[in-house]
Formats: C-alpha cells, structure tokens, sequence
C-alpha cells in the first residue's frame, strides 16, 4: 500500500461544505471564510514525550485533533478544517483503522474537515494544522486581563497528570472506577469548543490548559503585564485524585498538564452571566482565584497562607 | 532553554502586516484575507527519509520551507503565511541558529511569515503548514488538464537525484562544479513562485514535481481523466547530468524526486505568451510532451520510438 491508498482508504472523506473549494489531493486545499477571520494553529505529538509508546492507536487519533481544537475553542473560534501530517514507521493496517476511528469521531462530532497533509515513514509523530473561523475583533488572546478580573477554570484539574504518574510507575489506584476516570481524562480530553464560543464578549482573557496551569497562566500574566492570585482550597480538583494526599493533588492539579480545560479571565459583573452559562452547557466552571497589580507574579494561597508551589508546568528541554 | 525562550529568541520576528490580526503568543494566530481564498499546504521532512542525517542545518532550514511554498506556487498562490512544527532531540545553539537562519532567508525573500507553531522534543522532525492567498477562481489545479494541450516543466530536471545517488553511495562526479550544482539542486531548490502566478490563466493544470515526473504527472492523469505523451529527447536534463550516462540519466530526470521545478499543461494557443514569461521572468520553461486521450497511461519516447520506464517516482512505504 502507498502513500497514495493510504489517504484514499484512511483519510479522504466525502466533505459537504460550500466553503471549501479544493479537498484533499492537489498541492494545496482552498477554502474562504468570507469576511470572517481564519485562526491557525499547530500542535505536534510525538511518541515518549507526548504519549506512552504502547498508546490505544484510537485515542492518539482522537487526541491528536483535541489538543488542536482545544487551542481554537481557547481563542473562541468555530473549528471548520485541518491538516494531517503523520509519520509512521509502517503501513500497520489495524494502527491506521483504529487511529483513524478516533481522529474523525472528534472531526465529526465538531464537524472540522480534514482538508490535506502528509504521510511519510519515520518515528512515529502527528502533527495537526486546526484552521478556525472568527468574527472580525471577537477572538479571545491572552493579554487583556484585567486587574480585578475573577480567573476561571472549566471542568476539573489534575486526572490527566495523575494517568501519567500511574502509568509512568507502572502503578494503580486501589478504585479501578478512579483510575479508568484518570486514564480518560489524558487520553479522550474534551476541547470545550461551545464554552469557548460563548465566552466571546465575557472572557477577557483565555487559553487551554495543557501545560498545566501555574505554567500556562504565566503566558496571561506576561501578556496582560499582571498579576494573578490563586487559592488553591478553589481548585476544582478531578474526582480521580481522591486516594491521592494534597500535596501530590496539588502538584498535579496545577503543575501537571493535558487535561486541556479552559482558564479564562472576566470581570466580576459577568458572574452571573457566566454561571448561567455553565448551566446552559453542563459543563463546570469554577472561580479559582483574581487578577491582581502584582505584576509579573502568581502567589498561591491555601487557607489563608501563602503556599508556596514545589514544582513547574511541563516544558520541553528544561525537564 | 526552555521552549517558549527557544520561540522567543529563534523564531519571533518583527512582522509589519495589517492582515495579521495575531501572530505568535497566543493559542492561535489569526489574520483575515478580505474576500480572497485561503490555500494550505502541509509538508513533513524527516531525518534520514527526506534529508541526510548530516543535512547543513541551514540548508534544512531553507528547504523546509521551500517545499511548501512551491505548493503554493503550484497552484498559483501568492505565499502569506506559515506555522512551524519542530522536533528536534535537544537544545543546541549552532544548530537553531543556522535552521533559522536559512528558513528566515527564503521566508524575507517570499515575504512569508511565521506565525505559529510547536516546539517539542523528539526524533528531528519539520513539519510546516503554509498558507497562500488566491482570488476566487484563479486556482490551478491538478484537474483540469485538456486532450491536446502541451505538458512543460519548468527548469531542469535530475539534478537532485544525482546529488541524493552521490551521497548515498559515497561517491564523487569528477567535475566538482558539477557536483556542487547537483546538491544546490537538491539543498536549495527554487520554488517558483513568480512563475506559478503567473500562469493563472494561462496552464489548464499544474503541480510540483516532488516524487518525480513519472510519479507526478499520474496525479494530473488520473485527476483530469487523460492520458500524457512524453518525448524523453525533450526533457531539459540537468547539466549536472554530464557525466551520467543516458539511462541513469533519464532516471534521475524522470523518477528522481525533490527539483521542486512546476510541471504544468496548456492549450497549445498559449506558447507564445508562455515564451514570453520565461524571457520575462529569467526561468527557462520546455514542452516535454502533450496530454492525450489514452486516459489513465502516460507513454514515453524516445527518437520517435515508445520507451519503457524501469523505476518509478518515489514513494512512501513501497519502497
């Protein structure tokens, strides 16, 4: 099979979609947003540092595609088409089947359109362009917080951090149900696309957590020249985490990475607003601490006290 | 180092342009094209598959991107915009230095911009997604090729071939000027932007010969419904072909992959004006053949007599 069969049997899709003008199969795919604004974004995964080399083929293809959508829902753009660039030491039919079952289960379920890519022999590593579609002046960056801002986070913290202490310990929790919880969230995390949207004209500032979030607040800070408080008894800590003491919860709660939720930043008169909101979508969101005039500096709190955090966000080539 | 300081001192640069609404720093860029089309492009280079494990970092730099824009070129694009996914086993100065350094060169001087992208750890790796911008309607596609019109190349082919045949088996030409010119060809090939431009209107269908004419043109083939006659005593050999004899010759012309020249179709009414813009824009351009009705097969000759090819393109996970 070559490369050719390879994106003729896994990957072209029948795509219905007036907007777009040239699929998968020329030099480039051509599409137009109209007056809209095009939002662009890249993430690689590669085997060992961004998933366990014995990963369900499945949930590398899902997951592939939701830290890239994750990245559109954290800027508040509708995810429309993406680029494919995958390298495979083989052809493996049931690796290509099953990673392909993943990758559009997530394409269909945000309908974003494979629109091209690149297929090449080589240790295995994905990399996904996701290409979103903006209202002119409504994308979310992370340089307006506000001091005074009330700073959020979406759903719970720390699960995907904890599935990889496990599994790097080679190691399980006394729960099955707890750990089976943790694995989900690293492996299918849920890019909070409809949150993201509707946040568009309340959040003041946001970003995906997947460095973890004493890592990724830093980037609002610096960009927002402010500052940030956190009380950690807030943290909307995941349910797997019950067997695990609070210093490690909080390690990888705050430090740990991928469990690709929202922070975002907004004033305190949208609380109302956002409550609502979270309601409307079943999805939780929690107020974790403000933005303050301590500019440059993230000061955790725990009952009261000052804590002061042991360990960073994960970031390349200083682990 | 970490990986946002590797981003910061590498990689972002000053960019003066008002479509870019939002560059690098954030989960997403975004920028808006008005009313015209988006066109992307995504092209992986893997070590030891699509570069030499020993590549002048400069030069993987430069060819990186040239790849892409030659995408773009194809399909008659004016190159805008790129994000960039690199892998690479460690932090090291010289090597970033001079990868940026040839990418930046060929990035000036197509007045394409970086806007995003990924850094990570890994098995050496570039990915990059680049994007164009097209008028509606004015994209040459692979597909539209017509009984009758006459197949060109632009260039001369081979010349990388040569140089990845040297290399592999540790041999030398014994005119090194020759040698030299076969490694700019494969190290430094030339997208051919200008000229893709403007053939808008003009070529029927056009494409990049990256795997090779035989394994190239197939995809106009198939895609136009036609079939394609090549005259092999027409093809413009590489003067670095000198000393290779005739067989090898048209091996490396017509199999070997990576001279990144545009292989495009015409109806015959255009030759004039074609000639013009190869005088016009310095870039020889050479009919090697017509497409014809013998859908699905492209037949060579050579002194008037049909002439079986031995080796084809290459490709992925066949060889």
């Amino acid at each position: 099979m070559n490369e050719f069969e390879i994106i003729k049997r896994y990957f072209q899709r029948k795509i219905d979609d007036p907007d777009l003008k040239l699929g998968i199969g020329d030099d480039c795919a051509i599409f137009n947003f109209g007056s809209n604004n095009v939002a662009v974004t890249t993430d690689t995964l590669v085997e060992g540092v961004h998933f366990f080399p014995d990963v369900e083929p499945h949930a590398l293809g899902y997951k592939s595609l939701a830290v890239n959508i994750s990245d559109l829902a954290a800027m508040g753009a509708v995810p429309r088409y993406f680029t494919l660039a995958m390298t495979i030491p083989e052809y493996n039919q049931q690796f290509l089947e099953q990673f392909t079952h993943g990758l559009f289960e997530i394409a269909n379920r945000h309908q974003i359109r494979l629109i091209g890519g690149d297929t090449t022999r080589g240790p295995l590593s994905i990399t996904i362009t996701a290409i979103g579609e903006i209202s002119h002046g409504k994308e979310i960056t992370r340089h307006k917080a506000k001091i005074g801002d009330d700073i959020y986070v979406s759903g719970d913290l720390g699960g995907a951090a904890l599935a990889v202490f496990l599994k790097s310990n080679q190691t399980h929790l006394n729960d099955q149900y707890l750990e089976i919880e943790a694995f989900k969230r690293l492996e299918y995390p849920i890019p909070r696309v409809n949150l993201g949207l509707k946040l568009v004209g309340i959040a003041s500032s946001m970003l995906d957590l997947s460095d973890g979030l004493s890592s990724d607040l830093e980037h609002i800070v610096r960009l927002s020249n402010v500052g940030a408080i956190i009380d950690l008894d807030l943290i909307p800590y995941s349910q797997s985490l019950y067997e695990i003491d609070m210093l490690n919860r909080i390690n990888m709660a705050i430090s740990g990475g991928d469990d690709y939720e929202l922070c975002f930043t907004s004033d305190p008169e949208n609380r109302e607003a956002i409550s609502k909101l979270s309601t409307e979508l079943n999805i939780p969101v929690t107020i974790i601490g403000s933005i303050t005039d301590n500019i440059g500096n993230i000061c955790y709190h725990m009952k009261g006290m000052p804590f002061e955090l042991h360990t960073k966000g994960y970031n390349h080539f200083t682990d």
